[in-house]
């Protein structure tokens, strides 16, 4: 079973390979963010996606805190600085969906600045697509219980602490707040040409092959047809308002 | 009368040097966009408009024609890369409008593209003017004859050798286009947080003294009420869409 | 044995993440060098190095090939962008020593550039090193046989396509004059703040326990003594001239 | 007089010109840093030198201070993000000299940053005309009155508010200090490839003159002989250390 999971992981990571070869040739341009709970495992994940792509095409973004100067420039300017130019596979771990989340619910910043940001993202996001960016939005979402679970690996597991953050604790005390800034979030940025998938994580395994999978699908149709499963609609559903409403995301 | 002239532009940078104390304790940002016909009069109106205005708040941006990388981005990134932080007055010496101007006329990028560009500057502009940002839009103009001497005077005085370039030649040849292309410009993208201002510059010394009273008039508002002439409706006047169409700018 | 081997590597792994806490506490900046044959191991090691340590605190750098304004800039100034600030962990993935390797064996730039190189590396890494960066240099070697097995297995194997290039060949053809060049390169910039620790890598796991052990040393003397094995003279040996003269780094 | 001091200046202007018309062709990389005592004319030297220039090969660059992350970071680091590709002139007002001369008399970073330094500048600046650029650095300096008579003239005339810095009464009290910290900078970082001209800037028009008629000779030798005055002994003279220590340079 372990070695079944292995052998998948890695045809979809030949998969993905195969499709880069082509995108370096053809310059294509490709964002990807990974946005979710904290704990849900986007770090891991960006680890598989990322293991056999090219290291001078590929680069995964991870931003500090803002300095004081970037806080009082517009908002999408020190994140514009490292989109993607033709040939290249741009990670964003976490992006400028803090704004909408973490902020929100911690009130980093005012409820007319997150207001603003929902508004702006669906056109600036509309602008980056249309100029022939390939945007893919992916929300990992984990179960309360499974968060605490793993907050607590963080806590008590010393090699975890780098992934321990003072607001770990809020993850949880706040889950309702989170859950409410998300569904808004994911219904009001999500659009025909950057929707948001959202994947259960609560299983590591059956997510990561998930998000592979995915990846190959959407990012070069047609191209790998054999050998990617149909997506689990247990574990991966492409993002519709009706998810957020009848509490699918919660199972 | 030369000495009025003289004593007026003071005025003006006085008023602007009085603006900028403030706008730097405020933490203002501010981009003013020069645009404008070839040999228009951008260059030395950005000289009196900069002169005694803080050396390391104020930045004059000119960029040179995009790399290979640069032309493969998002169009606006290199752009959005100088932006303003709080306190900062940045200048640009042309700008994206490029797109819509030499680039259309000259066919330096494709008929898709410039309709992209119209289509994205009003939601670009409104998102930095959202986010805080003055923004500032002059459109210089001068007659086709105008135009003509002193490219002329370009090419036979050595001095002004670094502003000629292979493209004056085509400023009188498709003056129609370039017209053309300005109408559309204009028309596409004014917008209430993003106005155009038009200024007929075929009188340097006038159109000088008209830029730096409407700066200072916008950009301070009831702060320098008195020594301000009212905008000269022969010389300055905001835009209207009629100015476009109805052959005014051509005088 | 291979659970051995995982523990240990967990081990050093821990001792490497609070080792940067305390870094991170205490504002150190750290830039690690990775350098060394072709297919000598570099991008796996990186892997197991940086797995948990703080993704924001800690970039990869790994430069695709200069654009031709960088080309004319001054050599170094590309990277200095990317050097570390208080409480960051900077691992280049190949650097400036480019310069004096493929560049020097295959003609990418001239002789006298790669002396120009060869003096100023010194100097340069003085300066960093003197304004408090902590600089590691670590050049992986491998066996001739061992090379071209890994190199056939890029070739052949389609998930590692990525790692395949066309300068492939010729790190087998090119052997001695590799060798050369590497012999020249570290002896002339080597110095007491900035050594050079080679590494020969045909076993790559022992070879990743004693990068990671070095480290776990080097950056934090004193700090994690116990569980950590003397560096094995067979794998790591710290630079002496001597290593390259008596062939010890062919085996 | 003043008619003849115009016609003087412009044929500077036009041999500028002219020499970075070949420049730009040949790719020249022209670093010029003005630095010098408070009011000693350096910004209005600058609109002289630049006036008739290339706006888009030309960077006229002042950097405010440093944030709190660059101050972290290797010196030289966020000024070496300036320097000049092949074809661009790259002005410095002002420039890494502030950390000898401002920096260590009003005591904002430590002796011992200031002597690294001291030692740094030679070897880095080598490096930088090793590389092909050609690099000039001026020093403007005014006798103590004159200094204070500007330092006046700033505090009450509006129209030079922004020249104005809290640091000015230091400029006059720690007259002697600053005077220390210029003889030794000047003595330790002057070197055959990046020498410092001395120009006394009492007499304004006279050192621009100077200052414009020694740049063109040393940019372009043996390009512009005609109608370039000798240095005037009295207002420039090349560096040497025995004028710094007979006073010649207070007068």
């Amino acid at each position: 079973m372990s070695k079944d999971h292995e052998a998948e992981l890695e045809a979809h990571q030949l998969a993905l390979v195969r499709w880069q070869q082509q995108a370096m040739q053809d310059g294509d341009k490709v964002l990807i963010i990974f946005e979710g709970r904290d704990a849900a495992g986007k770090d891991s994940t960006i680890r598989v996606l990322t293991e056999h792509l090219s290291n001078r095409n590929t680069r995964v973004v991870a931003l500090a805190k803002p300095s004081d100067r970037e806080r009082s420039q517009w908002f999408f300017q020190r994140y514009a600085a490292h989109l993607p130019a033709a040939g290249e596979t741009v990670v964003f771990n976490r992006s400028w969906y803090n704004r909408g989340g973490v902020e929100r619910v911690m009130g980093f910043s005012t409820p007319e600045e997150q207001e603003v940001f929902l508004r702006d993202v669906p056109t600036f996001e509309a602008m980056l697509t249309e100029s022939g960016i390939k945007l893919v939005k992916l929300w990992l979402d984990v179960s309360k219980d499974e968060q605490a679970k793993r907050l607590e690996e963080r806590r008590t597991d010393p090699l975890k602490a780098m992934k321990s953050s003072p607001l770990d604790a809020a993850a949880q005390e706040k889950w309702d707040a989170y859950t409410a800034a998300r569904d808004e979030m994911l219904r009001r940025t999500a659009s025909p040409n950057a929707p948001w998938i959202c994947v259960r994580s609560d299983h590591k395994k059956a997510a990561k092959l998930a998000i592979l999978s995915y990846l190959v699908d959407i990012l070069a149709p047609g191209k790998i047809a054999r050998g990617i499963p149909e997506p689990d609609p247990d574990v991966l559903f492409p993002f519709e308002i009706a998810c957020l409403t009848d509490g699918r995301l919660e199972r």
